[in-house]
């Protein structure tokens, strides 16, 4: 059986990644590592492990060596160390930050105001967004999974740029999503009376996933893509829904839209096209690994409205991050996330 | 002291009127009305009016015998006969619906389904937005109360419109609005079940604010305008959040455009401009009357981006009835709407 | 492979049962009925399961002909016909309703107001709480799957009630549960606004699990076993915390009582009694078929306070009535519902 | 007009107090202080006071030099040395921490694992809760404002015990509170995404609250009240539900006692006893001074169940000490504070 690390095991996303492995039937969890909770049960964290598992906090180098793939679900700017020990060891990475999201140096610095550190290992690893890319996603042994908003975006607009179909400037993406996007880091925002009954837009035409969204929808399209992002925080724990206007070059024949979509997506087992006069939800999505996307158009005004939701733990972190794991083992990728989201 | 009664006052509007009005100094509740509970103590449907009004439900025509105001807080095609009625006796008529919001038949007919029951009353109405039509509401006796989103849309780019700097055309307002706005009556999507821990989009390209907010904005703009609007329902009780992406015509000096909003909305005590740097969010206006507005500058994709939070129950409906009845009144338009929002 | 059918799968049991059972790995769902959406696909009335399943509204005798093992997830009073039908075509019957979980017809009717409709079929059901009645489960064909309140409080009293600690009278139960325990069906109470930010009690002294909870530990006890019980609606979708007061007969060593708790429970995989200073929470059983119980005690006023969460859907409901199919069909108790809780 | 400060201006009883004394029409706030935000605007800490106030958290020393009354709302153990100051100018101190509240310095102790600072201002103190003790804080220059929980257990207890109807032992209070009663402070269990949709019992039998509810029932009963209390966190921000067993010493006859209730509270403006059949209900108070009782009896078991509900914000912190100050300064008790609650 194939052993998995996670390091970085008590944020949010490493918690997450915990809890979908325990139910996969093709791999074990050898160990978890944590900085701040270093010999710590996992359950004195999280008491809903209690007694399903006794994994114990250790360390980098503990979970890098007990392990053949590698989750590092760290803060941004602490992955590239571990990812070089990990494939010099001959190991698997899957970086759950965004250290290897951007390719260009000179677009990483002007985000996360840093190069590189190891530019050498740039150019190894493969965007793991596997409705795009999993033919690369096969033959790595470097993921770099994707963002969570850029997930949602990416999954919603793939079809549109491909097909050339719409301008690829003045794209405007609205979305919102639950607490968890944030982390366990304390912070008044995510202050339970700060946030419960209120909503906010935060990082307004400047939040990280932009340049992460428009290199990689540019790569699919005939010209650079061109992004205006605003992300706001629900006063709920799970969930993203993206709200999306884009104008199409010509009228759009919405139907046969629909149609080409859906082939689109066709073998792509966690992507729905909803049928035509449906809009996306949050509720259907929530705790599973699927991506809901529904098409609209405003005729009179040539606008294109496309919805797309899904789990930002899941479908857009952890479940993601083992869809890439599946593929790059050559399991099915959807093993161990075929789960049906609750109704409610 | 002035006499005032409300027709539908056990729908959220009439009960939140009926709270507003308990607390107004210049006027007292002469009646109130409801099919649904006729000869019924308020208290009995709203618990939190117990031993604070001996209200009972009495019929529409007790409400406008007894009273010189009246508000019509009904579902949309019931105001028309009721305005007339009202007016016919020499008594003012503040309707908090939409029987009156849009002066062109045809629009109303394409929205509503129906022509005007009583053409020769609409030409008669006023639109209630005091920050744009204060004048003529001191001289009318029929107000055309704007709705919830209207209003946090129309605040919104009033003075982008007036001074000519945008686009008015491919202007796009993605808003989010709490359960109260969808009423009292029981829905599948208002189900507590349904709704919470959710978001979703509704009535995509298709609400009927649309017109309203075309109407208002193309009369004080010199180019007829377009709107792409999609309202979502969040799972929280009162607020509405508008975010709003226009394109100037010309590249934007953002602290000029500042001066210039703070400057239009001087003397205008209800709506506040909020510092640069700062996004409105729905926890610091809820249930006061005002309504704050954020600018941002998307500048390397050159869209206006701006944030318009209102209570929906007070500055989108109940509060914004009363600051109309308080300028055809000629009393202080803050009367009685002076409260402080609650900080949590 | 055993073939499984759902009579009432629309509503929230029902749909939550199939969801569960579409990843159960030695049941299929042979087929589903509902009265009220007869023809229509499940994915139209929860669109979660888009595309993931074609199950489309039968009728009744469809899926009792069609099934092995049948359940029934039905108001009140409609189980005792069905169940007869299906005992005499030698199929196994779990009712997910009240019909069959009280023995006295006298507190039935007390409680339900009207006498059983088979009298003859009462003795053959088996009231299926497995962490009491697993040998009687084995061998029976009709299940009376618990009330969730009633298992929550149940699984928490047993050991003591058992071991004659305690003063069977006078046990004061408050409880609290989310939406879901309402149902599907609209109500004033469970509309949003209603019930958001909100928290009410409701059929004080008055709930029809009352009789249920004081038979079974009666029936475990050397005396009479006498509750007040008091249950809670809270604004959260899932989930139930019932924290219960007794009186011991002796002063209590609270060390030793909860080691004897964890043997009580040492064999059953979803009871896990928390280490001492630790409280159960509602978040940390969620979506799980777990219960969590944790022992307190207020020494200077000798009383034990306990308190125990369950997901009322899972563990309440559609997951323990799994857990009866799994025992009667000769399975792992666990099968199909061994998933870990969502830290989050 | 009488100037009032307040020291510790940017908690969430301090902003509480200064947004209902900003409607307070006999009294004008003079200062506030805060020792985290010394020279800051009040609205940087709190947008919702944006332009509607130009306060500043200066120091200490300088709200009391400015005031006639002052408010110290501090943590517990900060208030002694500020009341002695206060006090030594001839000036009102209205307490809304523990300081004061027991008037037994053992019991203090035990509780608070410290002497008092300055034992002579015991003494001087009178424990303000309007409903009991108004004669005497009319007197007073020391008001300690009472706990949020125990204004919700004492008031509806009050009548009870005065008549000596109940054993004062064994008396059960289950009490659960939204999470501004928690404060502004960071802290997991304040996490949005770990309190959000979860329920949680926290300090069981060892909440400070206990001794100060038992000292003061215990003051007007013939005997010494012991209480078993177990406060919960609920996912709203605001509101306390208390559902309350206690064991009458006879029979009772809920009409008549529902009588003695109301004629006990009917000159008492904030607390309204519900007609019998309702039940009191968080929705049906927040915001507003009032607290709602509900009685009601399971004559089975012989035991009364009450259910009392209040704004912990507003009856449990600021309103009562605005209530407070009123009755010090000889305004109507309920000046400034008969707002009507929201009815959603």
């Amino acid at each position: 059986m194939i052993k998995v690390g996670i390091i970085g095991g008590t944020g949010y996303v490493g918690a997450e990644l915990i809890r979908l492995l325990m139910s996969h039937k093709k791999v074990e969890i050898a160990a978890i590592s944590s900085v701040s909770f270093k010999g710590q049960n996992l359950s004195e964290i999280y008491p809903s492990f209690y007694k399903l598992t006794n994994l114990i906090c250790s360390e980098e180098d503990d979970v890098i060596d007990k392990s053949d793939v590698i989750f590092a679900a760290l803060p941004h700017g602490l992955s590239e160390h571990i990812a070089k020990k990990i494939l010099s060891k001959g190991k698997i990475c899957i970086d759950m930050g965004a250290d290897f999201r951007l390719s260009d140096e000179s677009i990483y610095k002007k985000w996360y105001g840093k190069n590189f550190d190891i530019p050498e290992l740039h150019g190894k690893e493969v965007y793991g967004l596997p409705e795009l890319n999993k033919e690369k996603i096969k033959k790595s042994k470097l993921v770099a999974n994707p963002g969570c908003y850029a997930t949602s975006i990416e999954l919603a607009l793939l079809p549109l740029l491909s097909m050339n179909l719409i301008e690829p400037t003045g794209i405007i993406a609205d979305s919102k999503s639950g607490t968890t996007g944030a982390g366990r880091n304390l912070s008044q925002s995510s202050h339970f009376t700060d946030c419960n009954e209120s909503l906010s837009a935060y990082k307004i035409a400047s939040h990280r996933h932009t340049p992460e969204i428009e290199e990689v929808l540019s790569s699919i399209s005939s010209e650079k893509v061109k992004l205006i992002f605003t992300p706001h925080l629900l006063p709920i724990n799970r969930g993203i829904l993206s709200t999306i206007y884009v104008t199409p070059k010509d009228k759009i024949d919405l139907e046969e839209l629909h149609k080409e979509y859906s082939t689109y997506y066709d073998n792509k087992p966690f992507v729905k096209i909803l049928p035509l006069g449906e809009a996306s939800k949050i509720n259907n999505i929530k705790l599973s690994n699927y991506c809901h996307i529904s098409l609209h158009y405003d005729e009179e005004n040539n606008k294109l409205i496309l919805i797309s939701c899904l789990d930002n733990m899941v479908k857009g972190a952890a479940g993601q991050g083992i869809q890439n794991m599946n593929i790059v083992l050559g399991f099915d990728e959807a093993e161990g996330l075929d789960f049906v989201p609750p109704a409610f």
